[in-house]
């Protein structure tokens, strides 16, 4: 298995301070030593750094501790390998432009009897069932929706229901973004905090490590972060369902899909 | 005006000493400030950073110098912005997945009358002539070769035409890959170098730096770099003609389409 992050804010914030605590996961704290990846959305543009090796080693991603890179959307990723052996091509996050907007997604979990779902636009690079998903979520979608929609509640509902039939397969916790949106989905397991004033301390669970927040930000600011675990050990993180959709936009719940089961 | 640096290579090199040199025309001994990127082809994967801050005072840039990472083929960029902004969405180089390869793309130079090229599976992500004339580029590979040709002179006779079509517009220099072959194609600028047994000592022009890469390499390595102006000094670099498109796998020439004008 593996372990997601997730940001959205309405100001540009770095994640430094999660990230910190994350990649202790990949190789430190957790099992995790088959790769890692951080995507960035900055002013509409959007980069991403991977490295197929353990992130507590990883030279790049101490870069990125040191470096804070401010952002609205950021999507990280961790690996250990179930399909899929251990290189760049299957390394997390993945991305594929739709609309003129680069779309990025991390998934953790193992899918069974992925090899049928139907390519159409978009053919994976790699070989895990991960991408293979992805890319037939995107199919999906840009058939469904040739141009961008107007209004977005048909476009979230009809990601809803490719969730859900990608959750039939087997473990499929999903971050996706198209830089304006945060989508998160869970499966089995996801967990998010919201940070807004008053901004208090957070210490992280999985280094010695404590910020104040209060030190860093504005009063309208408003930060959520998104987690396989909580990665802090005095906070409120709240777990999500089974089957439930999150739509985030800067830093607020814009929408939720549930279950039909 | 930019600047472009490619490498292809039979064994997987590291691009740190070209790139050493490269980055100070970044903003040090070039005036080529507005950001910078560079793409790496490693084992059937791709990875990219891109900043769109100087290359010469970039933190990630000095990274990639101290941090070899080999790879096959390689693409960077340095940008002196013309068309589009100075952010993110318009820093080089490119990607597009066609095939279940990422095609890597890198320009210089700057076209006329770019608007009217009809997209069609691709859309730019940014406002550059530069993006706009790849994702025209890919969509006429895409239409013309649904599915990846056993044959490969048909492809590089189309792409070939389709240079020649860009060149019409304006400076239309390349740099194009999709991880086994490197296309380059000349429309005012482009030299190159191949480096075999018995290897030398090269210099750069661009910073105090020497390397003897005899002790770096071995017997069978073959090494190509093409950039927009030779690197070194001591060595003989070749110029490509105008309309000319070089098509390298493994550091050698696999053919060579010159304009039929």
């Amino acid at each position: 298995m593996c372990e997601l992050l997730g940001m959205s804010a309405n100001v540009p914030t770095d994640i430094c301070f999660s990230f910190a605590g994350f990649l202790h996961r990949g190789g430190g704290t957790g099992p995790h030593r088959d790769g890692w990846g951080i995507a960035f959305y900055e002013e509409g543009g959007y980069r991403e750094f991977r490295d197929p090796h353990p992130s507590v080693d990883s030279p790049i991603a101490r870069l990125i501790c040191d470096y804070p890179i401010k952002s609205h959307v950021v999507i990280s990723h961790i690996r250990q390998a179930n399909v899929g052996g251990v290189r760049l091509a299957n390394t997390h996050p993945f991305t594929r432009e739709m609309w003129g907007r680069p779309w990025c997604y991390a998934h953790n979990g193992q899918l069974s009897d992925w090899q049928p779902l139907p390519l159409g636009f978009y053919t994976p690079v790699g070989t895990t069932d991960s991408e293979h998903a992805f890319c037939w979520l995107m199919s999906e979608l840009r058939q469904a929706f040739p141009t961008p929609p107007d209004n977005q509640a048909p476009l979230w509902k009809t990601l809803h229901g490719l969730c859900e039939q990608l959750r039939a397969l087997g473990v499929f916790n999903l971050l996706l973004s198209d830089g304006t949106y945060l989508y998160t989905y869970c499966s089995t397991k996801l967990a998010h905090i919201t940070r807004a004033a008053p901004f208090g301390e957070a210490e992280l669970s999985d280094a010695e490590l404590t910020v104040n927040f209060a030190e860093h930000t504005t009063p309208n600011d408003v930060v959520s972060v998104i987690a396989t675990e909580p990665l802090t050990h005095n906070e409120q993180w709240y777990r999500m369902q089974p089957g439930e959709l999150l739509v985030w936009r800067d830093g607020e719940i814009q929408a939720r899909y549930l279950s039909q089961a």
